[in-house]
């Protein structure tokens, strides 16, 4: 097992990746900006070495600063956590070539999945369900035509290179084709320097589910059920929860066995996510998230299973602790994600956290880095806190929820707990009878 | 189900039972002494009445002002907690006089377990296993040596009305039962107003090993597994664990059915806890409490039950929300008791709590009523937080333990943290070798 492992992030995926290190007798170094030096993943870590101004580009992406700090510490091994460097395949080359352990899955797998149409016609080939749509990417308005033709009305024109919702159009007909074409190639070229697009069909009123898997790299892969991430705004996860209330367990146990069946059969490594949108009991995958995700402790908490303790280990050479029978998933959870944000306006409300206090009793977790006196830098992202409940079922885990949500106190900086608190009395999701839509079109837009 | 339950008790345990009511959408009645009026108690429910000055006999055992606070208010049923009247049969019966339900189990339970003497000739009656000792009180000290002649050396000497180790002598051989009895007498009568003792085997290494269990009061009784609260100071619990690390599945069925068939022949209601000494493979009965108990968190962490709630709905009148068949024991739990006192002297360390940070992440509850800027009053128990941890093998839960125990912060007071993290580096302890005597003969004494 490894000594020391340097956390190459912030925020609570730090201390998230920290406290797993902890619990395993590995030593740590935080990394931070010149924003972050009273941050507490820096706090709690063993050692900490500042990599750079608060700019994540010249920090948290500062690669030779990253590097440095490992060499300069003697880390055996980097976590890249969540977002930052943890899907960029040149990183994770770079890491194994200056000879550290990279704490995640081979740079060919993320390079492969973080291309969206390799990773379609990849998972396609293994056996998953994709969205019916075009043989790569669509040249002109004249391919674009033909396609929507065989796929289906209405259909989706999506930058190849995209993300976020940008760069994506719908067409309804043959007459909207040419404008939505020519739309999505213009925003595709102006956001990602890249005007690249594909199409495929669109379904109205999906569901997010994803599943999460987790492999040893030599052909083992087990399935940890599933997570439903519809409610959304702005293509961002809002609160997630598992398992989903759409899926029954035949349909939770097929699409798992399709997902562990595939990535067993690239012989994946670490863990994974394979995000599927899902529409009138079909599954159609969207993209395979190669990295620890935000809303991974639902699915520690139906599991009991350490998903950050497994992923180290598997990095270590260890083999998977568990196998496909061993896992039970028991009761519901359901995850908040508590942004520094105006509830109403998502404006960003960083700031000196004057009071904090976490809820605590049965059922409720809590990951954050929040500590009163806390200054909330503007430079990074707004989510300060996920707010993590467990309950024996759905209504058992949504009644601790609004209580849990009613104990939060974050003073002198706007949040959305309020959103939260509303949600968890809206009707709509208390019967579980949301798409990924709902949220903006019905709920916010009320 | 009720609609508003009055929560006759103050700090973490009055927050437990609003939150249980709270998830159960009953509307909370906190009361609280002057000297608790910003309690967080308070705070949470939705209402509050101020029953008396800051000594207990004025406030919280003050039976006449709870009662008057129950018939302002309108609630439904009385929660007793722990400690105060929560073990007080006639207040009990006195609630039920007055219309409202009392959550617990019924007056005439709570008072033949309250007397040890009738407690213990009952429950052995129903083939519960005691320590060999006199048959009722012993009137004289040829008595007291005829008796230990029969049960063997060494023997104890106890008050009848004892607790806390008040009133209990050793005598190890003839020579010592004379003195030993006259003294336990003298501080009997000193210490209760009743000088009448009794006598039993004197264990020499034993652990504490405790039976949860739950009945409806007409005969259905289910076991929730036990216990181990060895490590004990004066005779106060310090820290539990469950499983305990001395018993097998075998002895774990065994007592625990043994515990369950016994409250059934009561036809026992609410929530029970059966005490035994253990040693040697055998288990010895003590006592029996008849309420909610400190450490129950350990129990709803193994079990995924959640007691509270259970014990509501009981009071309410439904029958068992489980089965003896669906009860399985998963993981490990360990819960410290964080008390406002020097960690090597023990004195009380009341004040104003200026920054307080409660642990996080994944397997970490805590149950506690402190905030920052909150005042710790003088005038009660000391215990301010329970930590709870859950691991899926012992060996995770004290290395969870020991990492959260490393992030909490109860500023400008002492607690007990610091006696607790050297607890969990304690050999003996991580080898789960310690008996009753161990923290206070060993561990402290070093």
């Amino acid at each position: 097992m490894f000594e020391k492992v340097l956390i190459a992030n912030r925020g609570d995926v730090a201390l998230r990746i920290h406290r797993a290190c902890r619990e395993m007798g590995i030593r740590t170094v935080a990394v931070h900006s010149t924003a972050d030096a009273d941050a507490m993943h820096v706090r709690l870590a063993d050692e900490s070495v500042c990599i750079g101004p608060p700019a994540s580009k010249d920090s948290y992406l500062n690669i030779p600063a990253i590097l440095s700090a490992a060499t300069v510490t003697g880390a055996d091994a980097i976590h890249p956590g969540v977002g930052f460097l943890s899907e960029n395949a040149d990183f994770a080359e770079i890491v194994e070539a200056h000879g550290f352990v990279f704490i995640g899955p081979s740079p060919q797998h993320i390079r492969d999945m973080g291309d969206k149409i390799i990773a379609k016609r990849t998972v396609k080939a293994l056996g998953i369900p994709c969205v019916p749509g075009s043989d790569g990417p669509v040249e002109s308005v004249e391919a674009a035509r033909a396609n929507a033709e065989e796929i289906g009305y209405p259909v989706l024109i999506k930058a190849t290179a995209g993300g976020g919702g940008r760069g994506m159009k719908i067409a309804h007909n043959p007459d909207e084709v040419a404008e939505a074409y020519t739309m999505a190639r213009r925003e595709a070229g102006a956001a990602f320097g890249n005007d690249e697009v594909y199409m495929e069909r669109y379904l109205a009123k999906p569901r997010h589910i994803e599943v999460q898997i987790v492999g040893d790299g030599k052909g083992h892969v087990v399935h940890l059920g599933e997570r439903d991430c519809s409610l959304q705004r702005r293509h961002q996860k809002v609160l997630e929860e598992a398992p989903s209330p759409a899926l029954n367990a035949v349909a939770r146990a097929k699409i798992g066995e399709i997902a562990a069946s595939a990535c067993a059969k690239m012989n994946y490594r670490s863990l994974g996510t394979l995000e599927f949108l899902y529409e009138n009991g079909e599954f159609f995958f969207i993209e395979m998230n190669t990295r620890l995700q935000v809303e991974h402790p639902i699915t520690e908490m139906i599991t009991g299973i350490d998903l950050v303790r497994e992923q180290i280990q598997i990095a270590s050479g260890a083999p998977l602790s568990f196998k496909q029978e061993d896992i039970a998933l028991n009761g519901h959870s359901i995850e908040c994600r508590i942004n520094a944000e105006n509830a109403r306006t998502f404006l960003p409300s960083p700031g000196k956290v004057t009071d904090y206090h976490a809820p605590g009793g049965l059922g409720v977790r809590v990951d954050s880095a929040l500590y009163a006196g806390y200054q909330i830098p503007p430079y990074y992202d707004s989510l300060v806190a996920k707010l993590i409940v467990h309950g024996s079922n759905r209504n058992e885990c949504l009644l601790r929820l609004r209580r849990a949500l009613e104990e939060i106190v974050i003073a002198n900086v706007e949040t959305t707990v309020p959103l939260h608190l509303d949600l968890s009395k809206a009707p709509d999701f208390i019967n579980g009878e949301y798409d990924i839509h709902w949220l903006e079109k019905v709920f916010l837009a009320d």
